[in-house]
């Protein structure tokens, strides 16, 4: 054990001034994750009087494990329920903030007379804010469960899906030159493929075999049950070129609909804790004093532009979003920081050689600053909007209330399933048994992609290779296709239902309808076919053999109807049940 | 975050492994420890298809941190006052397993043909057994809170503490050829008064401030500031050249005396849950079968002396002791295994380049084997001991009997203070504050020889830096002196009263005892200077300024009698509540 002592020396280092300052803070009254920011100085290498840290690499993987850790917890407090009820707010909200903090950033950047790139990359930067930060600071202050703090939560979930789409986006950019929105929409379409796919699949599958583990086991048991499930989704989530972070909260989320998700909080609780103490510690590391004064007037601008610039855009988002005045200011308050992901974005500059130097170490001091700001702005959020409430001219609040009352009057208002909601009901199911046949087919194709040597091996015929590969993929696509054609055959009767009007067709209507109900599903498979065939176009078969393989599918289809339509109602029932489920207290 | 894909895949690897085998081996109604070890054979390098760990560095790393919370999770669940009720036997169990497995593994090397240091490295291996290795197997079978357990574990620590000693010593045998008496002496010496003056400071100490963050704090709180102080006691202690596992556990054994051990207990789980399962798994990563095969004769040669030889040792120990037979042979069947000490002791003798490079392996794999077999030893114990039992002869049992007989009537039996309950206490009492005393001057002995050049700087006169740094020690140490000196002359009078006999003495009888009482306090203090002065010769000032020390300290104690009186008995007070204090349930 005499190989580690410096590694258990950077430990006790870090663990200790943690427990000190984590006490002193509390007595301070001021929010813990500054103490562990002022620690990460202390502790540094570049404050007096010498480096305490031996092995940064080691205690910077430790950190990487407590972003884990903080992102799984989220994903488990997450409800996907409550995720719909804040989407369109919380799209509108990060949308509107990313556009805004992209422009301020390309502005101050070009304004201090910095490369294109730079101010480019200065933007991206700006744009996405801190999850943990947030995180940790609104559960400090005890605010995690208000209402603002879920449309936060909301805007953050969508800031990390732009963010990755960015992240891909400025890889492109800055390889090429050039930014094509083909590229782009591709991107956010795999993105949220994979999203919805792995939510699916991950609550039709987690939660039974969590339920399963904690029936017969020990806590033991199940910790390492839901580290494994925890982890290995992360690798998955990053050999797909995603962030830890994204993997980390999607399976947070998934577990959430566990019944055990109280005994699986309760067990990650101390790990959480343990490891985020660390990753706050390893952003005050970071933190070089002597770049912040080379460098303090742009640090000083941005750091104001951050604040400022979230505050407006995502406040004014939110509000215009249907928001109250308050929640707006809470919640543009709350996201006025930069972090995680502004050092990703730096990093990508720097590795890709098309940013200068200096910028890692000020999105990183900005970071910081913004950092230490974050828990005052949101204390002070309620204070100021009180007052701007009462500074208000009175012509200027009732417009404002108008477009609150003009913003509700749009809403649909209805009780009972109307036409709108039914058929509503019927795309999203579409949509989902689509997303399912689309993985389904992609992952066949990314699988045969990195299995062509074997594959050659034991299939030397590249045209039966690819039949043998594309019919396995319809056969396990079978039951949501059927369910497909199920689901456009009844949006077809509603759709000839309303669309026929029996005082001008008169006698044709019913054929007219008739012909509708049957040609509207053909019409959807064959704009199925063409979906998937272009999925999958590196494993489709020459046209004679794709022919013969869809009417043997067909063929095969019509012989395993009842089965198919069976298997799929029981996943559909497995799926409802656990969703409905609650946990046990 | 891309830059860690590397270890987060590692991990990822070893947790899912770890659940699933953790799941099937529940199943298999196996210890799960089995399972861990399996699935590090199969991540490991040496198995088919490939290696699966990429950064086994980092891997082996979280593996020592499962070692430090297995151990100070075990020092959580030891109590002082058991410690003291299994001592005597503990320590006749150890020393008598460590003795005859020295042997058999020097004779065993010698047999075949390894050269003198080879066997001499070999007989070390065989000697400890594994702690985590016991303790996992021992609560996997739910057994932990038997009897027979808590022999076990204080076994466990003797020989922890002459393991550490035995590793000084092979080193300094290895490198200079020799080992004297003198130094074997020392080491042990030096370990006894570290643990005895931590464990006092300790819990005078940690327990107060534990109790005032968990009265003012969240869960969050309370965990880091218990694994600030975890890991800075084990810093200090590595720094001392002790080894982890015994700061971790000495820690946990001063916690352990805090009021809420409960709370502690349930935040640490989650960690050490966590991280044991990667050090057992790490075990597994270690074992090639490929030496296996190669060594295959001396390992099962090997394997079998360490489960009967340590049967035999450790069990006869426990029955000469005075134990009865079923719990020796539990205690015997125990600890038939060898493991983490033994690697720390192979590595030695690879670092030192006194032993053959198959040693390392084979002491690996003797594990991986004994390892194996302990729970399935465990579990036949009681088995066999009844078979043993039934199949004896009956001249054989009585004998045994009569010995059991024979150890109880040696036994002191008295009700109320005796001369020797009272001797002893006072003896105790003396050795303590002794204890506190020589830690003290050793301190300060070492913080100058470490503090050298500032203190020259700032007091260039070495005589008067001596005076300055001893009349400091002799100042802290003041109340225990007191306490020393008054302890004396109570414990001179009560010789005073037992050896002087009226019928002999006569009229003389009150002046020999006054004599005797004053005599021997003032002889004890001049033994006392001698040790002192012994033990902090470093420092020591020449003699004219000692003598003017003296004096000027012999005033000020007169002076600051009172006190010092009351500062010892606050301190005694202190201890004996947190003592006397039951945890919380």
């Amino acid at each position: 054990m005499h190989q580690e002592i410096g590694f258990i020396q950077d430990l006790a280092v870090v663990m200790a001034l943690a427990g000190v300052v984590t006490v002193l803070f509390h007595r301070l009254k001021q929010p813990v994750v500054l103490g562990y920011i002022a620690a990460g100085v202390i502790i540094g290498p570049y404050t007096p009087p010498f480096p305490l840290i031996h092995g940064e690499q080691t205690i910077q993987t430790m950190g990487e494990l407590g972003v884990v850790f903080l992102m799984f917890s989220l994903g488990l407090e997450f409800s996907l329920k409550k995720l719909f009820q804040v989407g369109v707010t919380a799209i509108i909200a990060a949308v509107s903030e990313i556009a805004l903090m992209m422009w301020i950033g390309y502005e101050i950047g070009r304004a201090f007379g910095w490369s294109a790139m730079d101010a480019l990359f200065l933007g991206a930067i700006l744009a996405i804010s801190s999850t943990t930060i947030i995180v940790k600071a609104l559960s400090d202050l005890g605010l995690k469960r208000e209402k603002f703090a879920q449309l936060v939560f909301g805007i953050l979930i969508v800031e990390d899906i732009l963010g990755i789409a960015m992240l891909v986006l400025l890889g492109g950019l800055a390889q090429t030159g050039e930014l094509s929105p083909g590229i782009a929409f591709i991107t956010l379409s795999k993105l949220l493929l994979f999203m919805v796919v792995s939510l699916l699949a991950g609550i039709m599958v987690v939660p039974r075999l969590l339920g399963y583990v904690a029936r017969v086991g020990s806590d033991e048991m199940l910790l390492i049950s839901v580290l494994g499930f925890c982890f290995g989704f992360c690798l998955l989530v990053v050999k797909l070129d995603y962030s830890i972070a994204l993997g980390a909260f999607l399976i947070g989320a998934i577990m959430a609909e566990s019944r055990h998700l109280h005994r699986i909080e309760h067990l990650i609780a101390p790990l959480r804790d343990a490891f985020s103490a660390i990753f706050f510690v390893t952003v005050g590391l970071m933190l070089n004093p002597h770049v912040m004064v080379e460098y303090a007037w742009p640090i000083a601008v941005i750091s104001l532009a951050v604040v400022l610039g979230k505050l407006v855009s995502c406040g004014l988002g939110t509000f215009l979003a249907g928001s109250d005045g308050r929640t707006s200011m809470r919640v543009g308050m709350t996201v006025s920081q930069i972090g995680e992901f502004s050092f990703i974005i730096a990093s990508l500059g720097l590795t890709l050689k098309v940013t200068s130097g200096f910028l890692y170490p000020i999105a990183v001091a900005v970071s910081a600053i913004t950092t230490l700001t974050t828990p005052y702005l949101i204390r002070f959020a309620d204070p100021l909007s009180q007052k701007l409430a009462r500074a208000m001219p009175s012509a200027v609040s009732n417009v404002f209330a108008l477009y609150g009352q003009w913003l509700s009057s749009l809403m649909p208002r209805s009780s009972g399933p109307t036409f709108f909601t039914l058929v509503r009901r019927i795309v999203v199911q579409v949509a989902l048994n689509l997303a399912l046949v689309s993985a389904i087919f992609i992952g066949v194709s990314y699988g045969a992609y990195y299995a062509a040597p074997a594959l050659s091996a034991w299939l030397p015929d590249a045209h039966i290779q690819r039949v043998v590969l594309w019919g396995g993929a319809l056969l396990i696509a079978m039951p949501f296709l059927v369910a497909v054609w199920r689901k456009m055959q009844s949006l077809a009767l509603l759709l000839a239902e309303v669309s026929v009007n029996p005082e001008h067709a008169g006698r044709l209507t019913r054929a007219l309808r008739h012909t509708i109900a049957e040609i509207v599903p053909v019409l959807a498979m064959v704009g199925v076919f063409l979906l998937v065939a272009g999925l999958s176009r590196t494993i489709l078969p020459p046209t004679g053999y794709l022919i013969g393989l869809l009417a043997g599918a067909a063929g095969l289809t019509m012989l395993l109807w009842r089965w198919c339509v069976k298997i799929h109602a029981s996943m559909q029932i497995a799926l409802r049940e656990t969703f409905d489920e609650r946990p046990d207290a």
